[in-house]
């Protein structure tokens, strides 16, 4: 596999991380997944847009060069049309110790996978492992501290399901482990607000543009829903069981894959 | 700088950690801090139950190799007597998604650097920027999730401080972004319980051993303790001021920093 890395292609076995920086010595930075297809990247502007969202918390310089000719390249140099893309910003190297450098030299990443088989809809859980801190402003950053949502996702595994649903420290249905999630309750489609933890997805936005409204959530509400879908850069992926029950309508996901590009 | 790296020492130009290694990508990894005195580990048994400890909670299988044997290494190839020690662990390579593979092969590195300057008495703030999340395990786990640690740490800079305290999501206190804290309430010497989000800090282990009670706090019993002071595995460093309060006594920081070795 050909890597971007800083500046420049390389291959993999040849890509090199500094075992001092900041991304792998303390999770400090960022990533973006992103969804090629047909040779074009899906939503770039929005990826990148949350990209010098997070970069903005975290204070972190964005990098001067231009991301989706990067992005481009990688996927080229590995000769995929369609498939998904990561891009990786670290502060990179910097002295012992928490506080960052005053002027770091950020460390850049994309790789490239091809797309995987289609999945069936999705078993889930709601974890009782962890909970997702919704007093963070990092809930609203796709950063690279991921160890809630990697415990959530083993317990899914240890339970027979695909994913986990994440509540936040008030109970509240934040989001899964990788995706958004939308669930149709008293026929209204509704998701739960940003404030209840919740990453703004790429494609949350795009289902939101197409008619739902933000509404906290508890376990309970998921319990009666008439169908529940999960939402991220790689589509729509519909539920077909939550905590053991049976969903059986998937007639919402499907209209909007009908209508939503790359969904 | 010589790094020890899977099983050997390395030069620190010529170590590669692998882009695609999930400490790099999802923080999927955990830490020791470790303090060399005289060319001796302190607290050699205590450190490195607490990384099996957080090895358990993420199912991540603990190196067979002699762990203590490639520290005094790492110290020795660096001609360092006296100094910090950092140990990292992560999961190492995976194929793309959060699930961890079945069968990992971690990721091995040893950082060594000079003790820095003694440090004057510290000026703490109480973060505004976060929040520590009690509900999670990691709570209790030194992770390479140390984003929130960060933020709070920029918050502390931007405020003129040294270091920020952490509230928990139900505002009591936690600790600091380095530090456990320590406060002279009426005559007490207390520490939040680790059920407040609190690392079971080694050199916190050895203050408790002394004579200190774990008691909930919140923000404004920091506002009328006598004394408060730090702990880490670098050592016990005062408290000169609390949002702005200036703090002048100091005595039972300097009592137990002469009874504890390496405090």
């Amino acid at each position: 596999m050909m890597l971007w890395l800083g500046d420049r292609l390389t291959a993999e076995e040849a890509a090199r991380i500094s075992p001092l920086d900041r991304g792998f010595t303390l999770g400090d930075g960022l990533f973006e997944t992103l969804r090629l297809s047909g040779g074009a990247v899906l939503r770039l502007e929005a990826h990148l847009a949350r990209l010098a969202a997070g970069a903005r918390v975290l204070g972190l310089p964005m990098p001067s060069l231009d991301l989706g000719a990067a992005l481009a390249a990688t996927a080229q140099a590995n000769g995929l049309l369609d498939g998904v893309l990561r891009l990786t910003l670290t502060r990179g190297t910097g002295p012992r110790g928490v506080l960052p450098p005053a002027a770091p030299s950020p460390t850049l990443v994309i790789a490239a996978a091809p797309a995987g088989p289609a999945l069936p809809p999705a078993r889930l859980v709601i974890a009782e492992t962890t909970r997702r801190n919704e007093l963070s402003p990092l809930a609203q950053v796709k950063s690279l501290n991921y160890l809630d949502g990697i415990l959530a996702r083993q317990e899914a595994a240890r339970r027979g399901a695909d994913d986990a649903v994440l509540l936040n420290t008030k109970e509240r249905v934040a989001e899964t482990t990788i995706a958004n999630l939308f669930a149709l309750i008293d026929g209204a489609l509704v998701t739960p607000p940003l404030a209840d933890g919740v990453l703004p997805g790429v494609m949350r936005a795009a289902v939101m543009a197409e008619g739902a409204e933000e509404r906290p959530l508890g376990a309970f509400d998921l319990e009666r829903a008439g169908e529940i879908f999960l939402t991220s850069a790689l589509g729509i992926r519909s539920v077909s069981a939550i905590e053991g029950r049976a969903l059986s309508s998937f007639a919402t996901a499907e209209r909007l894959r009908a209508r939503i590009p790359g969904a």
